[in-house]
């Protein structure tokens, strides 16, 4: 914990009321979605201002004092937990949207502008923001770019790194940086904005961002097809992707889509069982878009790729073709189970997969392996469940060696240890599985040029 | 120039022959397309292997020796210009693809791989390399990551950032390192990728690129419109990218459309004579886009945005609407034109346009300025025609000026000084009117972390 006497020198740099110290405050602010990580903030602080970041900044410069910036929350790698008496930065007051260029399709936001504002901003604009996820309705603008965001829409419109056309940033040294401008071409050396894109706030802030918006797309249509392996859905993906531009390419296995029928509110895309089911979705933007995809049904169907399938007709089957997806995460919540998020390239999905499947069913027999993600980007979301019988404790220390035989998998399959999490301070110890330590040197090199005391977000992405 | 002794220690670093010193190989490979810096290298090394290369990193940092890459030695920045006794380091000899992977859609390639190269072993596999540009024959991967090489489809694909799944680089210390494996979700710390492109070679050599290919655009169809002003062209874009999914946005002068059709070579797109015309292109996969099209043409005539238009019916015609922008470049070439690749964003671009060409035709009316470039994209090629009457030294000393009002100009609209071409050695000077001191410091910060001994193409981007 920090000396009182800073607490009100940090008073003095923003607007009455915006220091909160009490326990509630600390608790709620200092933390994410994880749990692993008690939060023991020593106080929290709402600039409204570029300005006010500024002075905390320099303020925290020229105590020692460390800070962790806080948006929505809602991270999944404790990156914006703060355990060890640091002061957190909420950006809660710094959530407008500034400006909007129609010609360009940008819009200026606050950092914490939240995700579903944006959303909705780009709606009224007759415009499209399209990079989505679960937790769009509290996570902010700021700690998606910290996080690189991605979601279920990353095969066709990539992440959020794609869709930010300029920053604003107050670096760990207090400097403010305007970084691009908005440009789309821009030859003028280093690119500093793609550094601060997935820093999880280690190297500065984010005070302001412009987001690139997009197109509507037209008349979203989803096909479920059950594949008789794993296997088969390489195929299948290449071949809609020769001929179709997919705006989602999901899978999900037979134990994931049993647990969500279970519930008894969605209905089965078909009766056919299969060990697993791909999710894909486009824009059947006319009749011939939609011709071409029945046609690589049935061809799929002919080569033996594809069991059974369905195409959604209507905005409603649309939308229960996607809950078969979209609920796995909350219905298996229930069995309180391990996850991992990790990639490998598309195309050695399958072997990673059984491979892990190998490991674990061999060790722990008893384990139910709950498998689906983002298949068209190689990002795959593995879940064990807990058997009902086992005690927690007893699952947990068992799934500290399965990570490891996760991560040494995923560093013989030249994959990532994080997709789309980020590596805060929950995967902080296994970085070495996915970066080498030149690479780790020159990253922790670079986090000095920009926050030459370290006191920007310390202990997370690295110790 | 370097020591004699020094020059047989790098020959036993590579094959027998590989380290040449005669005359005209200086000439040739220690420049670029620029002219302004005659080449004056001390010696041309070609490697043809990543240990090899890295061997002469070492080399060069054991000896002080500064080392200038050289890719197709088609820049236009003279990033690639050996000008002070540097060694070359030549990839012409590391130029083979070594990989497809034909799920993931990317392919491996040495750093020498020439563009077209790439792009005919795309259409081998029956996909697509989107990034093009006139020196596609000659330039190759390394350089074009080098420089973020952008060209004629960048509203729709981007710039050459967008493509490079993986890189394998050795940096200016000597060390390899293997940045991002081809993943396309990878939430683990700094992405050191990005900083490789458009570094110009500054913080180390690219050796190996995994780049992506894509769905090859079906039916390219191509409009030429002609429009009553410059400022028309903006609602003419907007329209257009609000229901179709442009593949190109260009636009050029009546001056250049003058020019052009001069030579008799190319038939006109219509007969209305207009003062812009904007040339777009689409995917017309469907009867549906063709008539949105349209549709969209005749709303833009409607709204006096228009004042005549074409659309191409056939290959032939496609490629003959091209030849109006493509042409204007070798056409104008005739007048020893000063020429600027510069930015703003692309609701600026009026006001930008007309700002210069006031300055310009203010203070030298007798200049005639030829606008041509990425409308789309925001950038602008900027040309003025040398007065047949006037003798070169005092046009290009009056360019000097026109230099000084043009950057001027580029800082008060917050745009960039190079759109796609990159600052090596031409714009060094005028870095500071796109880039903060704050951002020059870091940059210069980040390249000692890559390059502690100043050896990767010093003088470049930064004195």
């Amino acid at each position: 914990m920090i000396d009182p006497s800073l607490i009100e020198s940090l008073k003095s740099l923003v607007e009455p009321g915006k220091v909160l110290t009490d326990a509630s405050s600390l608790e709620a602010y200092g933390k994410d979605w994880t749990k692993q990580f008690p939060p023991a903030p020593s106080a929290i602080v709402f600039p409204k201002t570029i300005e006010e970041v500024q002075a905390i900044v320099r303020w925290a410069n020229a105590h020692q004092v460390a800070l962790v910036p806080s948006g929505g929350r809602t991270g999944l790698s404790a990156a914006a937990v703060a355990a060890n008496g640091e002061v957190v930065v909420s950006f809660d007051y710094m959530n407008r949207i500034l400006d909007f260029n129609e010609f360009d399709r940008t819009v200026l936001c606050q950092a914490g502008v939240v995700t579903e504002q944006l959303q909705n901003f780009a709606e009224e604009k007759g415009l499209y923001y399209p990079v989505d996820f679960a937790s769009a309705g509290s996570s902010q603008i700021g700690g998606n770019i910290g996080t690189n965001a991605g979601g279920i829409k990353v095969i066709r419109y990539g992440m959020t790194r794609n869709w930010v056309a300029g920053l604003k940033v107050v670096t760990g040294a207090g400097e403010i940086l305007e970084l691009n401008k908005d440009l789309v071409k821009n030859a003028t050396g280093y690119d500093l904005r793609q550094l601060f894109i997935g820093a999880e706030g280690t190297l500065g802030f984010v005070v302001e961002a412009s987001m690139r918006l997009e197109r509507t797309p037209k008349n979203l249509t989803a096909m479920v097809l059950g594949t008789p392996d794993l296997e088969a859905i390489m195929p299948v993906l290449h071949a809609f992707q020769g001929r179709i531009d997919l705006t989602a390419f999901e899978f999900f296995s037979d134990k994931a889509l049993a647990k969500v029928l279970a519930r008894g509110d969605v209905p089965p895309a078909f009766e056919t069982d299969c060990p697993y089911y791909a999710l894909l979705e486009f824009e059947a933007s006319s009749e011939a878009v939609t011709e071409a995809a029945l046609e690589l049904f049935e061809y799929c169907m002919e080569q033996g790729w594809v069991l059974d399938g369905v195409m959604s007709q209507s905005e409603q089957q649309l939308q229960n073709l996607w809950k078969l997806r979209e609920y796995i995460s909350e219905t298996i919540s229930h069995w309180t189970p391990y996850k991992n998020d990790i990639s490998v390239t598309i195309a050695k999905v399958p072997a990673f997969l059984k491979e892990i499947d190998a490991i674990v069913g061999e060790q722990y027999p008893d384990f139910e392996i709950v498998w689906f993600g983002h298949i068209g980007d190689g990002n795959l979301h593995l879940n064990i469940l807990k058997p009902d019988a086992m005690p927690k404790e007893e699952f947990f220390a068992k799934c500290a060696t399965v990570n490891k035989w996760v991560f040494e998998t995923v560093q013989k399959y030249n994959g990532s240890i994080s997709a789309e999490h980020g590596v805060g301070m929950t995967k902080r110890d296994y970085l070495g599985y996915s970066r080498s330590a030149e690479e780790i040197a020159v990253m922790k090199a670079i986090k000095a040029v920009f926050d030459p005391k370290g006191i920007m977000n310390p202990g997370k992405i690295f110790a």
